[in-house]
């Protein structure tokens, strides 16, 4: 069983008690879809999936869930996102502990696609001041506590950057505030581990599906806020960006767009 | 300006689009009542006053929202919780960082005060296996990102305690699930500093405050795992609980309950 608020439904209204609005408890995809279909769709699946599995939240209607986002996909041509929401529902009592007879609510919502803020060859990425929570229970999930990304969001606003890297207590940096990061030391593309933090992008998991397909030499590991001035090229990930190169890096200006040109053809070869 | 929804207009639902589910971007406040009068509330006023500032989230409608809990509370002579909820308010355009021009929703609902789960003299506390983050920038604050608690009271109820401690990666102790926690070695009283994590508690506050007035030894201080099992005495504390000692500590029986009790009968005297 699952409440589902889906379009213009979602006008409706969300009970007060929703543990997504009490306690963020509940997860998040956000699909783009071009052309009329949603693109990795079965990528965003199994992340909402695994993520409903750690959090012990019963939702089951992974087939009328996909009919909601294929046919939000199709009413339209133009290029879209179309947003999922799935809480454990209404609290049936008072507290953090969820008693097991919730109902999960599921939103569905299509967005038009944004239009970009940053001019061509003017990404500009900066260190955000906010710190990312390691938390290894939450790593990886796309989850609905999205404080943090908001402050940076902020921040990135105020200093005028298209991006900001957030990184651990411990000096390790592991994402944009709304993307994943690669970054290129000599023929080596690299990308944070998130054991302890940060979102598993789809895009993320594309790009190294693509990277592993053509034979790129790949490492997933801790990156230290140090090796920052280090790296050559850098761009950032997700869903609506792809593949994005990062134009200026804490001030120092990035000519090299090698790894990022190389896979974003690939993947458009791969998605067409 | 505030979307206000009290009491029953509670069941008239939420936007879809409010920020406090989307991304968690609220804060919240649990407030005691009793005989009619909420206790406390200029401290939970305060910490609500300073966390709207450090989200900077524009609601300032505090007299109408003090009349609210004051109405709440004397609707009935029966104790009660009061439970507050503002968020920044639907969002106006897509993603984390918000505009500027959103409109904060204030949620004001009264529960009945709920029954104690433990027996007496049987409030057994475990170390959680959940990490809780370490985010500076969120340190203090009773924000609406509460995944890690959700995931910590669900191993608190399958392993039949009471409460749960939580620590950071770091192995520092920083608080329950639900409470904050005192702890005592020899004649000092020790507390974990707040600074990277935990909610600064009210009921927190009025022990430090009770504790100071008496003229009690207290240390607010980074409290190690492996200390744990060096303390003779330890309490929990929240609005609800007040000061509950703590009878088993990871399995370790507590007999010593002295801090507590001189703790509990010179709040009691303050407030009556």
């Amino acid at each position: 069983v699952t409440r589902w608020f889906v379009n213009e439904q979602s006008q409706q209204g969300i009970d007060c008690n929703d543990r997504g609005l009490q306690y963020g408890d509940g997860l998040f995809e956000t699909i783009s879809c071009v052309g009329g279909e949603p693109r990795w769709l079965d990528f965003h699946f199994e992340r909402l999936q695994n993520g409903l599995t750690r959090l012990r939240i019963p939702f089951t209607e992974f087939d009328a869930l996909r009919e909601h986002v294929v046919a939000h996909a199709r009413s339209d041509a133009q290029p879209c996102l179309v947003k999922l929401i799935v809480t454990r529902g209404a609290a049936t009592r008072r507290g953090y502990r969820p008693v097991g007879d919730e109902i999960p609510t599921c939103i569905v919502s299509r967005h038009p696609w944004p239009q970009s803020n940053s001019p061509e060859n003017e990404f500009r990425v900066g260190l955000s001041r906010v710190c990312i929570a390691a938390s290894p229970s939450l790593a990886g999930l796309k989850h609905l506590n999205r404080l943090e990304q908001v402050m940076a969001a902020m921040e990135c606003g105020e200093r005028k950057l298209a991006e900001v890297l957030m990184s651990t207590a411990t000096r390790h940096v592991i994402s944009g505030s709304m993307s994943n990061v690669f970054l290129v030391a000599g023929e080596t593309l690299v990308t944070p581990d998130l054991r302890d933090s940060g979102v598993a992008g789809v895009m993320r998991r594309v790009v190294l599906e693509t990277a592993a397909r053509s034979g790129l030499a790949v490492q997933v590991r801790p990156v230290g806020i140090e090796e920052i001035a280090g790296f050559n090229e850098a761009f950032v990930t997700n869903v609506r960006l792809g593949v994005q190169s990062v134009n200026q890096l804490e001030g120092r200006t990035l000519l090299v767009d090698d790894f990022a040109e190389l896979l974003r053809s690939q993947i458009n070869a791969n998605t067409h």
